[in-house]
């Protein structure tokens, strides 16, 4: 265990996991959890700084989070899932790092500035939302994570952060801070059942991991198709078609998929069919999912306890890097 | 104790204390100490966000600084004279805060517009800095503030901090954060022995609390007077001259001093003469203080003890405040 590299990862509770987020990333943590010691933060405090005047929203999503991460196999045992309110070391770890970051830095880092654009922050943007990504670095150092595991666009984000443990550890002369590397996945994009480049929480174009059969059923019968195709002889277009999409993401039968697609291009196959397989496809693929979820709805009470056993765990971590860092910087009596 | 008001008031160990602090806030601390619950911050965490690539400067000052509180007739019994970097529950309030505080807001602030066009601070500047004006709020709700005693540009500062405890308490429906009043004194202006309009620790223009007395006779011989004024018979000027406004500071006999501005006037008394009855004055009145900061020297250890007493003291109350601010944003478990 002792030698095991780190990993840190984890998600905002702002919302139920769909199957975006199983593909893009949770998956891949499941995957990691043997080979790595993982810690995987439930960043409440960071979704407080967009939703700090829905408290109940963010309260409440803290346990579906946890229903999720169990439903899709995470080990509570293996995986350190904890929650950021818990380790108020993050928050005087920030304080120390913030020395070594400007608001020029903030506003010019790619992966912030679009999401500044999405977002719209600006300087008008309440402050703990405007320098989270500084934040969200301290949540990296804090427990000397060896590996990020992101996105391609979330790689400036680690290059900040090694950009800040380096700069502290330059300063006073130590060798302190871990600097993290980047652990770029193979990107998976999953699309909104509208069509829409992204699947999001707030786009209302989710299949979510807590959906029933029924809601699946219903959600890929109205998945976005080929809008020309009027009758069932119409050639159809596969490109941009998220049926077919959803296809090659859940169907493991690849000659299927193209024979579909075959079909479907000369006008030989409905998009009734296409769609009735794939719905049997993307059930088998979620079914147990769904099941485990169940069985974690009824025991969130020990997830939640396992989560703050790991909080706390992390904070005895975290307050041994805040303290070498008080060391460094002379704050020790 | 319990029924009286409290006060929070501090200052940055970046150096000496000199004459300036003495009349302008110093005394006036020593004055309420009695009548309040007084809390004396030694803001070493603000310190280094401009001297962070210097920490021993901040860490030798510290004692420094206790021992001009000491010297000035800080009873160390009755003000909470406390460490700052010794309640990391600042840091985790500032966050708590910091959604309710924008960087617009930051930069339109009064005091801090001109703090930031004097010391140069921009979005180029550490964000430790740029933001230390509403970490500065956390130091006065940390301890439910009544009073904060500041000079006239300082009263915006005081003004935001109302405005975030009122914004905290209406989001989340709650009386917790106490509404903190500007204690606004009689300004006292002590100009440096050069002229310049302030004494500055960093103005190489400052007669410190701790100068020696052969120190003070070279300083006040060398303070600023009517530089148009050649022999001793020509007449001289008492606007903008020094050693008159050190006069009228320090010289409790009004009648003399009126006597000798009036002779100046006229060209019948030497500048020499009127300096060495300042020195006298002012030595007279320094003289208790440098001796207790020679007895202060020996018991710094005892000092830092107390302040360590004092920290772990505020370190409670503000653990208090940060939890309810906790249970107020549903962060409790």
């Amino acid at each position: 265990m002792e030698n095991k590299k780190r990993i840190l990862t984890g998600d905002r509770p702002t919302g139920r996991l769909h199957i975006g987020h199983l593909l893009g990333s949770i998956n891949n943590r499941v995957r990691l959890q043997d080979e790595y010691e993982e810690f995987v933060i439930v960043a409440n405090i960071q979704a407080l700084s967009d939703n700090f005047d829905n408290p109940g929203k963010v309260r409440e999503n803290i346990e579906e989070l946890l229903c999720d991460y169990y439903a899709c196999g995470l080990d509570f045992n293996k995986a350190n899932v904890f929650i950021q309110s818990e380790v108020p070391e993050i928050h005087e770890i920030f304080i120390y790092l913030s020395n070594f970051a400007t608001v020029q830095q903030i506003q010019h880092n790619p992966t912030i500035k679009t999401e500044m654009a999405q977002k719209g922050i600006d300087i008008s943007t309440p402050l703990g939302f405007f320098f989270y990504p500084i934040h969200q670095t301290a949540d990296i150092l804090c427990v000397n994570a060896d590996l990020v595991p992101v996105g391609k666009d979330q790689v400036p984000m680690v290059e900040s952060t090694r950009d800040l443990a380096r700069k502290f550890n330059k300063t006073y002369g130590v060798q302190l801070l871990h600097e993290p590397s980047a652990l770029v996945g193979t990107e998976v994009n999953v699309p909104g059942i509208d069509g829409a480049e992204k699947m999001g929480k707030s786009l209302n174009n989710a299949i979510y991991l807590s959906d029933s059969e029924e809601e699946l059923r219903k959600k890929v019968f109205k998945v976005y198709t080929d809008p020309n195709r009027i009758h069932a002889t119409d050639p159809g277009k596969i490109e941009g078609n998220v049926a077919f999409m959803y296809h090659d993401l859940f169907n493991t039968n690849v000659e299927e998929v193209n024979e579909m697609k075959d079909m479907y291009r000369k006008g030989n196959i409905k998009d009734v069919e296409v769609k009735e397989r794939l719905f049997k496809v993307m059930n088998e693929s979620l079914t147990p999912i769904r099941e485990r979820r169940l069985e974690a709805e009824k025991m969130k009470g020990e997830l939640l306890s396992s989560a703050m056993e790991s909080s706390k765990r992390v904070s005895s971590i975290a307050r041994g890097v805040a303290d070498s860092m008080k060391e460094a910087m002379l704050l020790k009596f």
